[in-house]
This record gives structure tokens, sequence and C-alpha cells, in this order.
């Protein structure tokens, strides 16, 4: 058969190396149509001449941008029939990326946990995201349940990865080149608040919120060449759990980072995503909100430009965050699809 | 708090300059993403080679485009607590904005005036588009009626603007280059009317019409990077008076420029904005037809190769604009949307 | 009047060649946006780096999206008055088109019958798409039932063309440069399958479904400066016989085109359209499906680095392919929306 319908949980071995398909060169017009879709405002990412001022080549993509191209090329081999993804870790972001670079990914299977009632396990992969000359622009670990093809399959090796519950701040900032902070123009940037301005504990409540239409998602996620079958096909959706399309987990990072500009304006980079969980799921109609903690601050090795910020961010849907809804303890607000843990840098 | 709520009526002071966050480069993906947005048809904006032939560097970005980025910025520090935007005046467009070049935008607050009800009050800015060298791409005056934070608070100092009815012949034409019309393409501009075809009190029913989709509203208004929630959140609308998500003022005057390329192909640019008021406001799901009538000729000082039309041109929703609804004497027709008084430039 | 309402069959005269509006230089911006709508993932047209280093200048812009944009441009002069659009034939990619190359389109009209019942006619064109150089970059012949502003007027000269049922395999090729096969990377690219790969008979059901927006379909639309007001006015179309807006047929061979990538990922070009036929309508809300049998095979004269295969790609709505619904020699299933007939090129 020529046509593929993806990997199932027996067809991954342990340390197998996945090499996915379809290099993406990434332009302005990636970055422009990232703006349309989520509004985001960080003067870094929006200005050239702002960004080559304080160091950088010229505006580089948003962060997250790069890690959805990435992401978007392994869904054919690892997630296609996925039924939940579970969690990232250990997501470093480690280079700028400019217009006009060619992205492709490979992954490793990190690890492999059959589930008990023998029709799904858990896949770990360690993705990385390339340029065409080989230099890695990002690294980060997921995990996902996928279904099992034959319940009676067995599955060779078995092995659960140990994850690093953050990022050590030694390994932050790789990302982000020197800035020159006289330069950085914080009236520009929207926002007077340093890096020394916030203190751990610190919430802010980003106050505005986005409602998400079908197009849009699909929109974005046909950009990123996520290939997954539950955010585009209604027809089978209709006879589904939810009865409806899934948006893209990414999307809605995507969205409560362009929301978290308001308290958060001069974060501009994100260094590393230590955790991350999709608490719900999120429908089309559904209105985006979200919040910040601050659960750590870290400065940078010999560098006194930059420190960064640990940021513990919640989305909701409607349901706006000025009460900073989260987990009691026992379980999660109800409101919530998004408990996202990174790491951010901010100039000093 | 970190997070900006945006200023309130007494927030604001008389002769008050503000400079306005997230400089932004355009490049050829917004014009790109303009095209989808609009349907935008004139020549000059569609064809480098046309472009370049008669005069422009390339093709520049469309005059709208920049007026609603621009504007984008201003959002954040005018009108985040705006009841209503209630006009515009003496808007010119200064310079050929082309992609590549990055915009930035200044406020000055040049008139306040409190309503009596002392709730709320006018604010008047002039604001000025410019480019990353300082040269002014464009300005223009709006005025915004404003809600207060405390009905107690005083204004010192009131003052309301005086203001042109319209932007005088000799101030037009700065904006665009000098044109080789020997060389314009009256075939591939879609239009053989020259700016001696059309005659005062002259009307022109556009005919076609659009239906504007809650994610097209909302991907054009964050390419602006405009903030204003009502456009984005339909879990506070829901509770608002009209239940329902507003359409950018912006996105309707662009709508109705793409329209009115039927009937108008050659006036590729627009030189200045008398005024303008969105007379009721656009959801989605309706559909907008305009008609445009002629109410002024001007020639151009020195210039023999240009001449400008002032046109009134009114969109409507959900009425197509054979019968030419507009304002009675006494009120609009309640199907109008937009009451738009411009200059644009024609071959001659 | 100033305005166009478009030509009625008794406009038309056999041999009238028309040149029409509107040149648009294409960007990687239209590339981009593209690949939002479709989801494209064939690895030429998304990596600059691949595409160079097996022979082109850089990424050319998908073959559709090139021809989307030439359509657009014959809408206001051939069909704005259009009842139907009944077929195409002898469609030929004659050239990679680039970024920042500029296209225009000139139409003869190669035919015109008058319809028994007075009141419409069919008008055959053969459309060229050129560059700015003059080189010509696509042809394809498309009739269209276009009705009669007086059921009096008389047509002088009538003609029906004869047209070719395919494409002669000597005239495909043109459009593809020399291919570097052993350079051309099988696993970047998403598949294995070479041409020798696929038989004559063989069937192939491209699995995944698209379910599409109104915004969606607009945003395409518009892009493409395709004026066909059936597309974009719902206040018009809610009196009309389907009371929705008709999606532009475009869209639906561009999804099909997309969703076939799982299955025929090496076939990268489209070399011809044999013939294509819009079976039923498509509207916003339904799911595309589509399917593919290889009708033909051929070598290409004097090439030994890529064969062509003759495809036919069965589109449907709502139905999923795995039963290869098409036509029973009667009628068409009932849920299918395009019969496309197309040669696409593979490395050997």
């Amino acid at each position: 058969m020529k046509t593929s319908t993806g990997r199932f949980f027996e067809d991954f071995r342990l340390g197998e190396v996945i090499r996915h398909a379809t290099p993406r060169t990434v332009t302005a017009a990636d970055a422009a149509l990232y703006s349309a879709l989520y509004g985001t405002r960080f003067a870094v990412q929006s200005s050239d001449v702002l960004a080559a001022q304080i160091g950088y080549e010229r505006s580089p993509l948003d962060d997250l941008l790069v890690f959805h191209v990435v992401f978007g090329k392994t869904v054919p081999d690892i997630s296609l029939n996925a039924v939940a993804n579970l969690g990232y870790a250990e997501g470093r972001f480690l280079r700028s990326v400019y217009p006009g670079e060619t992205l492709s990914a490979v992954s490793e299977v990190i690890g492999l946990k059959e589930n008990s009632n023998g029709k799904t396990g858990v896949v770990y992969v360690r993705t990385r995201g390339l340029r065409s000359d080989g230099a890695e622009v990002l690294e980060y670990v997921r995990w996902v349940m996928v279904k099992k093809r034959d319940e009676a399959a067995s599955v060779a090796d078995q092995h659960v990865p140990q994850l690093a519950d953050s990022v050590e701040p030694s390994h932050l900032g790789i990302g982000c080149p020197p800035i020159d902070v006289e330069v950085y123009d914080f009236g520009l940037a929207g926002s007077p608040w340093r890096w020394g301005d916030f203190r751990i504990g610190e919430r802010i409540d980003h106050v505005d919120g986005m409602t998400v239409e079908e197009a849009e998602h699909q929109l974005a996620t046909r950009l990123y060449q996520n290939t997954a079958r539950v955010h585009f096909d209604q027809h089978a959706a209709t006879g589904s759990r939810f009865g409806r399309r899934l948006i893209y987990g990414g999307h809605v990072i995507s969205l409560a980072r362009a929301l978290s500009f308001n308290g958060l304006g001069n974060a501009f980079h994100i260094a590393a995503i230590n955790g991350g969980r999709h608490v719900a799921p999120l429908f089309a109609g559904d209105t985006v909100y979200c919040w910040s903690e601050v659960i750590d601050t870290a400065e940078l090795e010999g560098r006194s430009d930059m420190g960064a910020l640990r940021l513990r961010t919640i989305a909701t849907k409607n349901l706006p965050c000025a009460g900073f809804p989260g987990h009691n303890g026992t379980e999660y607000d109800p409101a919530v699809v998004l408990d996202l843990d990174y790491w951010a840098l901010l100039p000093r």
C-alpha cells in the first residue's frame, strides 16, 4: 500500500532514529501569518531595525513558530495514531532562526511503555530541529499515548526515561545573542519591566481574551504541515467522543504566549520549555485567557545583559483569569486548558 | 501592576506626545495577506513590474494597509477604553511605503472635552506614522470617546481643536511619485477611465458584495497588532450590548476600497482622508456593498501626470447600492455602516 | 457606466484575444498562504535547499497556485456571468514560476455555441499565463456556460473546437528542469515510491479528509483575485438556488492535490491537465476526501530522470474513499465533487 496510515505503538523500537519528511524554508511570510494568527507584539520579532540594533541579524522568527514547524514534521511519523499528547520536557531553543533558513527534524525514540489495557502505549521521543547546515535550532522531549494496531503484539524493549523537572539555568541563553541593553528601547518594546522587576511568586493576569475560529486553527496547523486528522476532519469528528475538531495544542500555547505580552512585554525569547500539559481540549468558539506566575528567576552564566524567569502560564477557556484559576492540589479548575512551565529571557 | 489596562479619559493631557510601542517591519507578506483579506486589484500595488515602469521603486504597500499598521499601534495607548471611534480628519498619505521598511507611530493629544454626563470624554489625537529613518509616511487626526476611570476626576485643560473640513488640494500628491502616464497600461490596470472622465456629482454603484467572516476580520486586525478587545473576545461580547464581536472599522474601509475598484480602477493612490464616520457596527455574516459619489475634482499643483477626485464612499450591510442609499438630510439609511470622504489620485 | 458587469454570451467574438487586467507579482508569501490554505507537503515546493540540490533555482511555486493566479485574472472578462464552469482541457505547465516573478494572462476565444434554449451559450477560451518577459508559463482551455444579456441577440460565428482527450506524452516535461535523481532525497520527500513503482489500474485511497470553512475559501479566492461573486456574497446567495456561497472549483482541486500527497508524495510536478469536471458544488462545512487511479504511464522523450503518470483523481464530500466512489457508467456517486484527469511527473 502506498498510503501511510502512521505508526502504531508496536511499530516503534527503542533507540530508533526517525528522520522526518518535508524540510521547509521559513520566510517573512510565516512571520506575518504568525502575527495574523496570534496578534503577537514582541518588538524584537516585529521590527528588523530594533532587532538589528540590539544584536540580532534581523528579526528572528518567533520561537514558537520554529517549535510548531519542527513539531509538525514529526506528526506523520510519531503521532498520527495518538490518543493523547501527554507532555513535554527538556525543551531548549538553541539558535535564532531567520527568514530564508530551511528547517528539518529528527526524532529518537527514548522510551516505550505499554499500557496495562494492552490497547495503547506511551512513546517518548527526543526531537531535534535542524537547519540545513546541520546546526541544531531546537530540541525537546514529548510523550504521546499511541494506539496498538494489534492488541496481541508484544514490544521487546520497554523503558521509561528519566526526564529533568526543569532545564538547568546553566543551559539557558545559548539561543539568544548578546543583547545591547543600553540600546534596547523599552518604550518601543511596550513595557518598562526588566528581569529584576519580577519576584518569585508574583502572579500576572494577562487580562485579554481571544476567541478561536475553525478557519484560524486550521490555517495555522496546515502552515506547520501538521497532519493530525483530529484537527481537520469534521466528518470523522462528528461520530467521535467530542463531536468536534480538536484544536492543535500548540495553537493554544501560541495564543497564551501572545496574550502574555500584556505583562511580560520584554520576555521576548523563550529559552526553554520545562514541561507542559494540555489539560483539556479547546474547540472553535472558545475564548482563551491566561495568567502567569513567576516560579523561579535565574542569572545567566557569564552574561549581564539578560536574565531568566521561570514562568508557569495557565490558559483557560471562557473564564477570565483575574481569580488565577489553576490547580487546587487535587484537580484543575474545569476551565483550564493548558499548564505550561517555561523559561523566558528578559533584559536586565 | 505589570499589565496595562489602557488610559482612561482623565489620564490624557493636552499637548502630551505618546510614542507607541511595537515598531513593525512590513513585507511582501503583508501585501499578500492584504490581498487575501480584501481581494484588492489595483495594478500598481499588485505588480512590481508595472509599478516600476511608471515611477515607483516597485509595488508600494496599499495605502490603507499602512494606515491600519499605524493605527493599530495607537490602540493600546489611545482607545483601549474607547466607547466609540467618532471620526477622522486631516489624513494625509505622505510617502510610498515599500516592503522591508519599518514603521512606528507617535500621537499628540490635540483636544480633550469631557462629556456632560461625567462618565466619558472625547480625546483628539494627531497621529504620525514614521519610517525608521524618521521620514513621515502618514498623518491623521482621529477622535474617540473614552471612558473615565473615576467620574469625580477633573481634567485640567480642555480644548476642542479646529479641524479642516477637507484637505486642501495644494496639500495633495506628495505621497505619489511622478507617474509616467504614457507608460501606464490602462488595459492591465483594468479600467479605461482617467481623471478627466469623472464629473462632480457622478455616482458609481460598485455592484459587488463581500460577506465577512469572524476569522477574516480577526486575522486582519491581529495583523495590524490592533488590540481592541471588542474585536476578539466573544466570551466578553456575549454579555454586551451587541452580543457579538465588533468588526474593526478599518476592515470595512478596506473592503469598500477593494470593492470600489469596479468603477475606480485607476484611482490607485489615496492622497488624503477628509473625514470618515463608522455609522453603524458591522458583524460577521454581514455582506458589505458600497457606492461612491464624486464630490470634487482638483488639479495637482505643478503636475500634469495625475489629478485628484474627492470621493464620498458609502458602504452598507446587506443592501446592494443600486439605489444609492445614504443620508436623507435627517438620518442615514439603516443599512449604512460607513461614510468616508477622501481624495484619490488618477492618471490624467 | 464606469462599472463592469462582465461580458454576456453575445459579447464574445470567435478569434477575439482578451488581455486580462491586474498583473501580479507572486512571492514567497503566496507560497506560505498556499501552505496554510491546503497543507501541501511536496518537498520541492517546501524547501529551497532541496529544490536547489536537484536542479531548480529554488522552490518553485506550486503549479496549481500558478494556475489559480492566471485563472483568477480571466474571471472578470470571461466568467462573471457564467452559469457553470463546464470543463478544462489541454492544460500544460510550461515553466517553473519563482517568487518575485510577475504573471499576467491572455485568452483567445476559440469556440462559441449557443444553447437551444436561447438563454445561454458555451464559450471556449484558450488562456495563456505569461511572465513579464513574455515567457509562457501555462496554457489551458476551459469552457463555461455564459448567460445571454438579450435572448434575441444573435451570435455570428459559432464553432465548437476539437480538443484533445489528453495531452500527448511527447508534450510533457517542459515545465520541469532536469532533476538529479541521485541527489533527490526520498526520505525527506516522505515517500519511497518512484515512477516505476506504479502500475496502470492501481488505485490509491488518500485516506485523509479536510473540512472547508467559509473564511478559508474566501481568503484563497481573493488571493487569486478571482472576482466571481458566487464565492463571496452570502446576501445574494441567500435567495439563490443553493442558498449558499459556492466554493471556487480550483479550491477543491488544490485540496485534493494536497491530500494526494499521502500516496503520491514524489509526484511533485503537474505536467498537464487533460480534463476536469466539477461534478457537484462544495459548500463550507463539507469535508473533502479523494482517491486516485493510475490510468496511464509514460516515459519522457530523451529523459531518464523523470517519468509521467496519468492520474484520475476523484474528490468527494463527506464520504471517505476506501470504497473508491466514482462513476458507475451511468452516473456519479452523489458524493463526488471533482473528476480530474492529469499528468504528474515522478523521479524514476
